[in-house]
């Protein structure tokens, strides 16, 4: 039996016991993780150094080791984190659906959990826990394989939780971590179907093309975000110019920045020369020849740029002959996530909206409220870029199925 | 640019145009289809009959030959299929949730096609309409993927559904057929992530393993039904019996015919012996030891029996101890699909509808009533055993996904 049969093992034998417990018991162990974490803080901190003592040794960047470290100030938005999902509704056991066929057999459609959840994501610890703790407030196992990076973190946090759930008188394996960080791991989890019901992975394209390609496991593709903003003809041009440095620059390295400004011939110069001045140098500019005539381009853009997140100060340019060519453009280099047309022109915001494939299509706002938070679902598991089960932000809904349970009285089919 | 590449980018050139068409037209390129299938019978059964003729020489069996087989009957009634999915209500276009933020954004959640669906199935040609008329009422294009056993017929067929397009000046490519019927071009297939949206396989195990296996596009798991009825030790005996007869018997080679039955050791021998006098030899048993004690097996079970759907005559039987023993047999050896108790014991039948994992859990009723049209939902395009997306019988929605489209004047994240 390998390591991987071992923990599937028991995620699948917690499982039942997960799927049952009820809403108070949930919170009860995430009530106990929260304060756990808030009363070890000097262990976690410890562990952590460890990792942040690797990564020096490893010649990390600063900024992934700024990822990496956790504060006592980010230890405290952990637990707040986790009283945030304890208040959540519980998504396990709501009547979806159902009724009474003629034959007076009554159906009811249930939500339940998904069962065992595997979550691969790269090496920031507050994912361990904030995964951890959605996946079993939807009554899921759940078996997290972070990177090596942070293994003494993870191990640390991992602890914390199946203490938690032992305290609670609840079999800590609801919660397990993959110790063992070699490749091999990863990839028998991408096919562990015996044990697995979904697999999520968290973090940069390659990771997700990697799952994508890899798993027999039915996976939940989620996070990369190839946005555009589209400046119609009709748009405000400083309405366009706020969009597009909110969508660019509030925060660039996450998934629903942008990473594109489309924008139409006949506003081009307005619009790029305005944006050109407020930024100052701050963003860099590669983009078409057309775009060239009005601003400062770093080189040209090829089609590789424009299929890249840059996650960064850098953005890609290209000036459009019409609204139907921007449209062309996004279905084709984009990811399905975020998009955006500024326009005052009515015709053209309902068929932006009707033709662009995404998760989630603007009209005049920036692409950064596509978040679980910001719409609404009280968390966020992660944004979905794939269109089966869901789409967008992923909050505790996603992390259910359901079931028909249907009661007779010897019914048979004729 | 390969076979599939090329269908593939016609495909996906078609999506945009059939994601936007009215229900209307929708509706009457389906009434078009059935005139169309009903004025051409004379063609349809002259292609068919090629293909029965390479079955002959293929030595193909009398059961395949017999499923393989158009007649003017059977072409009535792929006729009527069409005509009842377009009575059916346009899934597409449905607001399903969505609000207004604190910040003014309004969120709309609608219901959009998948976009673009591959099915890959066998030999059976009413599946190629079928399918063909659900995906496009759904607003999808579709790539259809028949055996080469049935290739003649596929053509003809897809010929006329491009045809009703084309009558009604829509691009035919809406509906594509693979005609090279190769190996390579099903492989291809299921790793064309940059055209298929979703990919259908409908057929037996083998060729679903095969999808589940090797694509990387997302799958939708359909079919597989290794279905049990518990016969609990509080059960009617006669109940039980006509329960298990009915799913059993009524037709053995469907997926939501039972491949097993669980019998309580307490009242395993008047249920068996009732059980065995009533099919009188019609079904085979294979069984434990301990159910050797009461009837006639053809052999002793194996794990592989009890893994195995047999879609025939024979049943696998076991006695169990307690309730606990029959919900830990089917967790572990059944697909999730259709699962049902026979008890009086109001306990047993909550905890077996809680406990065990399967789309449709059934007290005191037949497995064979999990289907599209029984549900209640219209159509089935299959019957889903994973739980991403969708669970049990799948309709018209389970072909669509949903995208948010949010309105604002120049709202930016602060």
């Amino acid at each position: 039996m390998s390591y991987i049969d071992e923990l599937g093992t028991k995620a699948k034998a917690a499982s039942g016991e997960c799927a049952a417990l009820t809403e108070t018991k949930k919170n009860e162990i995430l009530k106990e993780i929260a304060d756990l974490l808030l009363n070890s803080k000097e262990e976690i901190i410890r562990e952590n150094g460890k990792d942040i003592e690797n990564a020096h040794k490893n010649n990390m960047t600063q900024a992934l080791i700024d990822r990496l470290t956790l504060s006592e100030a980010r230890i405290d938005g952990m637990a707040e984190g986790v009283m945030q999902v304890m208040a959540l509704a519980d998504p396990v056991g709501k009547v979806i659906g159902g009724g009474t066929l003629k034959n007076g057999l009554s159906i009811v459609k249930k939500s339940v959990p998904l069962g065992v959840i595997g979550i691969i994501f790269e090496s920031r610890p507050n994912v361990t826990v904030d995964a951890g703790v959605l996946c079993l407030k939807a009554g899921n196992t759940v078996i997290l394989r972070g990177g090596s990076d942070a293994i003494n973190s993870n191990k640390c946090l991992v602890g914390i939780m199946r203490k938690a759930a032992e305290r609670c008188g609840v079999n800590p394996d609801i919660v397990q971590l993959v110790e063992d960080t070699s490749r091999d791991t990863a990839t028998e989890l991408m096919k562990a179907n015996e044990y697995l019901d979904v697999l999520i992975p968290r973090g940069g394209g390659g990771l997700i093309n990697a799952v994508i390609k890899n798993a027999t496991v039915p996976v939940i593709q989620t996070g990369e975000g190839n946005c555009h903003v589209y400046v119609d003809r009709f748009a405000d041009i400083d309405t366009a110019v706020a969009i597009v440095d909110n969508a660019k620059t509030q925060r660039p390295s996450v998934c629903n920045a942008i990473e594109n400004v489309l924008v139409h011939k006949n506003i081009a110069e307005g619009f790029l020369k305005k944006l050109s001045e407020k930024w100052n140098g701050k963003v860099q500019f590669i983009g078409d020849s057309h775009s060239a005539e009005y601003i400062t381009l770093e080189r040209e853009a090829t089609d590789e740029d424009y299929r890249k997140e840059f996650l960064d100060y850098t953005i890609a340019v290209k000036v459009v002959d019409d609204i139907d060519e921007a449209i062309a453009h996004i279905n084709r280099f984009g990811t399905k996530h975020s998009e955006c047309i500024v326009t005052e022109h009515l015709k053209n915001a309902e068929k932006f909206q009707r033709e662009i494939d995404a998760a989630a299509v603007y009209v005049n706002a920036s692409t950064r409220f596509t978040d679980g938070f910001e719409f609404g679902l009280g968390a966020e598991i992660g944004i979905s870029t794939q269109k089966l089960h869901v789409r967008g932000p992923m909050g505790l809904e996603a992390l259910t199925t359901f079931k028909y349970l249907i009661n007779g009285n010897g019914q048979i089919r004729g």
